[in-house]
């Protein structure tokens, strides 16, 4: 099988830092007999007249000058990733050799690739849906368990099989719309309308349920996105520690990873927790008193969960008053810290000061729905991070978050496309209630068609195509 | 061929940052049935039972839990790195998703490699001497075309094949020492002593200029230690700025490579500069004044080279006259930048005032013997780097810094064990002049033998070994 380009690209798949070893990729028509010109087997051999699949040990020769020792690795069309001929060089890992080998290979009639290109044209090689290139972007980025098991769920081709499996059920009855509506003496739409009925609102059901699962799937794939509050010493720069030295103990068995995995993202067992921002948790031990309210307010706003750290050992007061005035009704945790000591702040105290900052929300007080967690956590004594992980697993998953099969939607593309099939499937809902003739179904149910293909990659703009590729990193 | 470790290690081998393939190698006897253990390829079959330097497509699975789509390389013992049994799986280049796989390894079986256990193997297996594995992390770690070539030519042995040669010639003479020792019926050493003091000094010779080659062997591995000098506004940011503008317009090329060369390397033609302190660079433009004259000795005593920068539209004063005093006789570029202006300041000028400062030297002038080379440059217009570029190559490496088959030698390690050997045929030669007997010969050149050897990894300690491989990335 021929690929549907002419040109062969070229990019260094591996990290840009020194390493043991990098990888120069290669793809496209020429990519075989343009590694021929740059390789020394030891004995004369061209690698054209190898077998797919085989490793070859050698030299990377600029001229006569040596530049590597290398393993050159064969995949022949269409057994490989990009579904093209495809050679990789695996080099020592050294930035400046990988870039070496990169420019032969551009000397040599290579072109450079673009970010994502080898995965564009797996793509329009057929070898991957739209959905599954995605994926192998998330895949790459993904930072935890979840988000891990997510995308590879995706690459799998889960949101593929389920989509295909909404498109046929709608094609099907456009199919049969347009049939009746062409041989009206053989096919017959009476009493059809009901029937339609059924299947639009049993679809419409399970896009709203995979709508639902956007707001989890964000946060699965990129994090909550999380602010620290609370007045001056009571434990907010320990309790980050705290949180860190949890991270840094699963991260440093591996050297220089820290640097890459750190910065802004807390993993509490698979759940990332996004501080916002950095140089503002720096300063979280003075966030409300120095940037002022109004600024801590926008914090506040943007943050999917606040962590407000009080100091159960000295009385509440009004400053507490205050920041729960700040938080109002957003997702928050409660954390009363210095349990080791002597504790004066119960929870009954937490929840009088709450009510009484928020006027608005007397009437729950009432009834005695005071739905903020509270947690009684020990910095001093890393006491309290265990149940501060379930408390984020009931406040943003229920409590249950385990993959089996279930589909999450973690990207707002999706999301959009969904939310158009679901507007599409309402109109022709729309249309049988108030009795419309079938043609008008048969249109908003190609719009329903052709939104859920986009998801997938079937009939969508070069555009969009080329959007969703220039988003990869380089030799991907 | 067995290697010599009942272990099996893995590692991640290529750079811990997200990017389109990462790679996790294992070597030892059990790297095949650890990958079988969590492979699953299209069809049901072992790894074990598969050809050597073949690549299989397939998933790294953990039990029914799909960590990731992967291509298994396969190199069976001797034909590998190490000469053990290796497997590279090839997954993608994912920080976490490397990090899962590697864990699975270790659950599986393996161990985790320290650094550079893959290299040690590969020398205590014998696939590589001691001087060629240390050249692969210099290969890793070159930043320059020249750091590069000379790692590659150490790599490909021709440190080993001199040293060997030297050896076998020491050997040669002390066999026949020691046969003409114990058998002195059948060997005579009769004028033997001025055979041997001719050999003697021609390998002396040989030796010495491989030690003379260190110091430019030393800057093309590490660069030139550079400290920019002057008074406040004369352009020395703006230099710097220009030097590095050079760099970044090589580098951006490639995404993502700027943070991990920059820093405090600056790439000129291939060679490479190395700013002391970038600290110290940022704050360069009042370096004499703030930090003291004092600390700026320091910083010009530590430097390979000084860049002096000079405005030369206004005339030389005593402040210029101190920078010269500090110079002294530092190996020194003058710049006389802002040439694009009307210039006051002459060569003469220069030369004039650099012997006044510096009395001692006062001889030279009078012979008219001024050494210091002067560059008109223009950091607004940009002119003068290719001359500076020029100057640099007659400075260091008198113009001619040109690769085929010299031997550079680029490490502290080396250098001193020639010049043990150095010390040690010295003292043959003392022997031989001053008429000792033979066994005093022969004692001194199995001590050159033996300092020579230590290069190539022959009769050394374990703890050198360790050392030395403990410098590695991890990976390799």
């Amino acid at each position: 099988m021929e690929g549907l380009y002419n040109t062969t690209i070229a990019a260094i798949a591996t990290a840009m830092s020194d390493a043991g070893i990098g990888i120069v990729r290669m793809s496209g028509p020429e990519a075989f007999s343009i590694a021929d010109r740059v390789y020394k087997g030891k004995k004369e051999k061209s690698l054209l007249s190898q077998k797919t699949h085989t490793i070859h040990y050698g030299y990377v020769m600029d001229g006569e000058g040596m530049i590597d020792e290398v393993l050159v690795m064969l995949m022949k069309s269409p057994h490989s990733y990009t579904g093209e001929d495809t050679v990789e060089i695996n080099c020592h890992g050294g930035v400046y050799v990988v870039k070496r080998i990169l420019e032969l290979l551009i000397e040599k009639g290579a072109r450079p690739a673009e970010p994502g290109e080898f995965t564009k044209r797996a793509f329009l090689n057929g070898k991957l849906d739209l959905s599954q290139a995605e994926a192998v972007g998330d895949l790459i980025s993904s930072k935890n368990q979840y988000a891990h098991q997510s995308s590879v769920n995706q690459l799998r081709g889960n949101i593929k099989n389920k989509i295909s499996e909404i498109r046929n059920e709608i094609i099907y009855h456009t199919a049969f719309i347009e049939s009746a509506l062409d041989d009206p003496e053989h096919v017959s739409v009476e009493g059809y309308g009901e029937k339609l009925l059924i299947t639009v609102e049993k679809l419409m059901g399970q896009i709203k349920r995979l709508i639902d699962t956007y707001d989890n799937g964000r946060i699965i794939k990129e994090g909550i996105r999380t602010v620290i509050v609370g007045k001056p010493n009571v434990g907010k720069s320990s309790l980050l520690n705290l949180l860190l030295g949890e991270e840094r103990a699963i991260v440093t068995d591996i050297a220089g990873t820290t640097r890459d995995i750190l910065e802004e993202n807390i993993n509490l067992r698979g759940i990332s927790l996004n501080m916002i921002d950095t140089a503002g948790i720096r300063d979280t031990e003075d966030l409300v008193e120095k940037i002022g309210v109004e600024r801590a307010k926008d914090f506040v706003e943007q943050a999917d969960l606040i962590l407000y750290v009080i100091d159960g050992s000295i009385p509440l007061d009004e400053n507490d008053q205050e920041i729960f005035r700040l938080i109002g009704d957003k997702k928050t945790i409660i954390l009363l810290n210095k349990s080791d000591l002597n504790m004066v702040v119960t929870r009954e105290d937490v929840k009088k000061l709450y009510f009484a900052s928020n006027p608005s929300v007397r009437g729950d007080e009432e009834t005695n729905k005071f739905t903020l967690p509270v947690i009684y956590v020990s910095t001093k004594e890393k006491m309290g991070v265990n149940t501060l992980e379930e408390t984020l697993k009931d406040l943003f998953f229920e409590g249950n978050l385990a993959f089996n099969d279930e589909i999450y939607i973690t990207n707002i593309r999706h999301k959009t496309a969904l939310q158009d099939t679901f507007s599409s499937l309402g109109r022709v809902r729309d249309s049988i209630e108030s009795g419309m003739p079938e043609d008008f179904y048969s249109i908003d149910l190609l719009d329903a068609y052709e939104s859920l293909g986009c998801i997938i990659g079937e009939k969508i703009g070069e555009d969009l195509v080329n959007e969703i590729f220039s988003k990869f990193c380089m030799g991907k």
